[in-house]
């Protein structure tokens, strides 16, 4: 792409958007001075009492660097080597993480085909099998993500299935919410509602995607689930000794109002987004829009059009299938613009 | 250690202290609109260019979150699992990083006795050998940190003569510079003629103990030792979808000479105090003062009196040999109360 | 099962054998005094010029103990830890290998659905792509397994199709040959025109399938891609000290007929079985009967009548599909044997 | 070495061997039609029985192919990626394993000095420490090695020192056994007295130098040690198809007192070899000779000259340190001619 459009908001990820202003507020806040290294300051203890906030007050937070540590080293945290862990084929776990899930974990990666980014019991259950034969992976982790990479949402009763499935299994159930703060805004639901009370074991939670300039959370139901964890992360080369910068993010994603504001931002401006272009016959809205990302396909010399002024990815090269991303600072003249854009591009052709 | 206590300036590590004013600044300075995530942005390909103006043209480096990681992934793309890496027994790969070097390198780690950090050629031949024998790791890393974990340095001299060694048995010489900035400072060269004049192949650059957030880069001595490093730092889950926060942080410590005013006055503080704690006879300075920390033994009830006051690590419990680590942000003012307050408790018993 | 069946001779598995008198002949000839450990021996020399005979001068045999290690080196020496490998979801190193390939080359598996055991061009296709994207794993090896899993065979065009579509894209073909004597005797062609004229770059000949009491062997294509294997085999736990006990058996398998006897006649008596059984109108012969596995859906009655006396494996529990190995010594006898008790069994209900 | 020499007993190594005439016998003994794979046959459950006999009722016993895949499973089953190892820096563990254990497991190797192959309290305990810290890999294993590399036997004293440090420490005592059928000879003392009535948690056992052709055992103190070690040695490509084939060799080994016979032999020759060369004043035994190795320093010529007849390894190059094995096969008549030899060389010069 080229630089000049990066620079503008454009609708690639929500990983192209800055830091809030609170965040970077936050973060000067705690440049104060000294403090403890390696999570020894009061930042990391408030944060993680905001995680028991609102994750239940038996959850335990912990804070790696980025979201592809947060799934991996949560993984690791419930898995032996000679497990499996069964996902989406869609899943971030299984595309977008450079095989390290399995080079970390040692565990295979089963997936199923999923059209809508969502795994179900009759999907998964083929391939759950073969306990107790040493020959055989040992089932152990489902792996969901919430909203899923297509924008879409389990809905708590689905999450409950296959928690309960898992569970009778002596399977975990794992998930990846690198965007969970836009699944409890679309819900209108407090984390602990939409996570743990549904079953689920341990989770990934993303502060990059919605306006922390770095930091995620591995949360997870019960302290019993942590008792190498802290060793875990040291190895696994994400334990930050000035902690309390990216503590001090979650202290001001998590204390005040701002991830449920942001999230519901940018799922307005996806909705937003979606009712425009869903206005137009040339356009087909390919999935649910429920958090903030819209799937479509458009004819291609719009996307080239659009590409030219915007930046987002073509998710399918062959069904030229687009997705676009809406972020806490996308603007409502951000879309109006972008539509426009749209709107001209089908008429001049 | 309580809580009050550090977050006063104390000598606990370079790694206490918070985030240097104007790295602040240059976060909020890229803090605008979109950019390309992943390094994608125009702040990294400019702090990129900046490592090749300070370490030479063939040079490439690479950003990652912290030391740890900076030294593993470094030692990984020079490595394969059946190799073994040389090094101090008191080096950070060996003591400080829970096992992640043999773990991701699957490298046996040889360890030498260094009492003051530094490792020779004496010391290290007897491990060297077996070359081309299956049932022994095959030698492939000398690894050194500048300034050493003991507050020395090596001189040009004994890096070049090490790097000519590992050369000649078809090794690489890996450094850890943690504290690279401290040993520039003092020997008051540049980057290149202390690090890839001498020999070096691959180096670890330190950011945060010299003023950064967090952010750490690995140097290549040339491009010929990165064709697979993008997978390697991806997998290795130090790839940062908002690098440009890393990256203006490293524009800002290398494009002006932010880096050795940082790395100068640590070393200075540290000789300061090293000079007046010498003049006190109960006082004995334990390794040479060469960069920006202080190794001494004194009474132990009056590491207990100072500790009351500054945070501060013994470094060996048998000994009670301390360490003191000054760092960018020490003043002047927090040496001399340190030091007055250690001659009043030296008084005082 | 139970054990007095078991020391019949069933239909489970050709490893369910023991031992062919030549090759406990070929042991004890090689039971003379002291011998060079880990295969600095006259034996082991010897049997890698059998395999340079049968596979090709440029071609290089290792030995290891068995087949899971056989694939599991063989593509460690072919692979990066952020590659992929794709095979068919029944292949053994998918299915039958505890998450081995996984663990010990740190790859990715793709798995493609594969009802005949077969992968073609176009179902792996959809999963070969993102070359040069850090985010994901490297496609780097096809692998295939000949003959399949199911009995079946690959024909030597579709083996040159994937090999040519490997190599267009700088990737490697690797073949399981757990059974290769059997597709050779089936072929009735030599080693070398059934795997390196075709285009395949590491293969697993299989030993023990076709009557040796324990070893594998993994053939190159070239010495050059054999650089580091020595290494790899030796960390990979599967050096054998008394090697001249592996390498007799191969001398006496390869340096007469004994391979393609013993494969003949297995894939005749399954040829024998499968003929009579298909007479049979309740009998429904799933795949076609191209070595030495028979797979047919039967009724459910009949298959514990059947397993009353012999061993199988029900391969499929939904459709009842069973799977009858033949080996190197069933008889003839044993198969009319079985088929009679099959046709008593179905009239009898 | 040259061929010719190798086909004589030579004192290289007890691998230099081959079979002892009861193992082939045993081995052709169960070469009878099927049996069930993987250890589910009869002779397995007969081999883990007798397991249990010698070592103890709740103890448990499983067979591998080879003694590094012996030490690396067992140690596995034992520790987490974290944790690290202390053993002697002669342990073959640490040289001779091509780095198998740090890959395989992830731990840290700790190595102390032993200049006779023993390690004790005093050499380890300065590294044992850092219980809790996640920046140090958590000390999790004592491995010793009996008889040592060097000759040499831990007393029974010794062994419960390091035992009960061991188990203060929450940590585990592993014993590398390749030749402890040695040791028990030495000490006229059955299995379990010598390992686990001393604090032995896990522990190799070797069967390959005592006369078997191949396979080796891990024999856990207990059940509760177990729980994932079937899945741990499928993974970790261990698992043998033909299982009965090594258990007949350990029925044979174990069920009469060939395992006695052949150790006491061993051992004989050797304190036979150490009296008839400690008479030379040329000659300086130098380790004692307390199982079925002898190390000595003799001048430079006559090792060439032995050397041109018998296979032996030069320990040290330096020091001209030789090791001289003896084996169950190894005749009073050939520690006769090498004697001679010897003495004759030595009056030669």
């Amino acid at each position: 792409m080229n630089t000049a459009i990066e620079k503008n908001r454009g609708f690639a990820s929500d990983n192209y958007a800055g830091a809030h202003s609170e965040i970077i507020e936050a973060i000067q806040n705690v440049n104060h001075a000294h403090d403890g290294a390696y999570g020894n300051d009061q930042n990391t203890q408030s944060a993680k009492e905001l995680f028991k906030h609102h994750f239940g007050a038996n959850t335990e937070a912990y804070f790696v660097y980025n979201g592809t540590a947060a799934n991996v080293l949560g993984l690791q945290s419930i898995t032996n080597s000679f497990d499996s862990i069964i996902c989406a084929e869609t899943a971030h776990i299984n595309v977008d993480e450079c095989g390290a899930p399995e080079r970390f974990t040692g565990c295979k990666l089963i997936t199923v085909h999923s059209p809508n980014g969502k795994i179900t019991i009759d999907t998964i259950k083929p391939h759950i099998y073969g306990f107790g034969d040493p020959h055989h992976s040992q089932p152990r982790v489902i792996s969901i993500t919430q909203p899923t990479e297509l924008g879409t949402l389990y809905t708590e009763d689905e999450i409950k299935t296959l928690s309960n499935y898992a569970h009778e299994n002596n399977m975990y159930l794992h998930l990846d919410g690198a965007r969970l703060s836009n699944a409890a805004a679309s819900f209108n639901k407090n984390f602990k509602e939409i996570t743990f009370d549904l079953g689920v074991d341990v989770l990934s939670f993303g502060g990059t995607k919605n306006g922390l300039m770095f930091g995620e959370a591995i949360v997870f139901r019960d302290k019993s689930l942590t008792t190498n964890f802290d060793y875990i992360r040291k190895q696994g080369m994400q334990l930050a000794s000035k902690m309390r910068f990216i503590s001090a993010q979650f202290e001001a994603l998590l204390s005040n109002d701002l991830w449920i504001k942001n999230a519901r931002h940018a799922n307005k401006m996806a909705r937003i987004l979606s009712e425009e272009v869903s206005k137009m016959e040339e356009v087909k809205i390919t999935q649910n829009v429920e958090a903030n990302g819209v799937f479509a396909i458009i004819p291609e010399h719009s996307i080239l059009d659009l590409q030219d002024k915007y930046s987002f990815y073509v998710w399918d090269e062959q069904s030229l299938e687009v997705r676009w991303m809406c972020s806490f600072d996308t603007t409502e003249e951000d879309v109006r613009n972008f539509v426009s854009l749209l709107k001209k591009s089908l008429k001049d052709n």
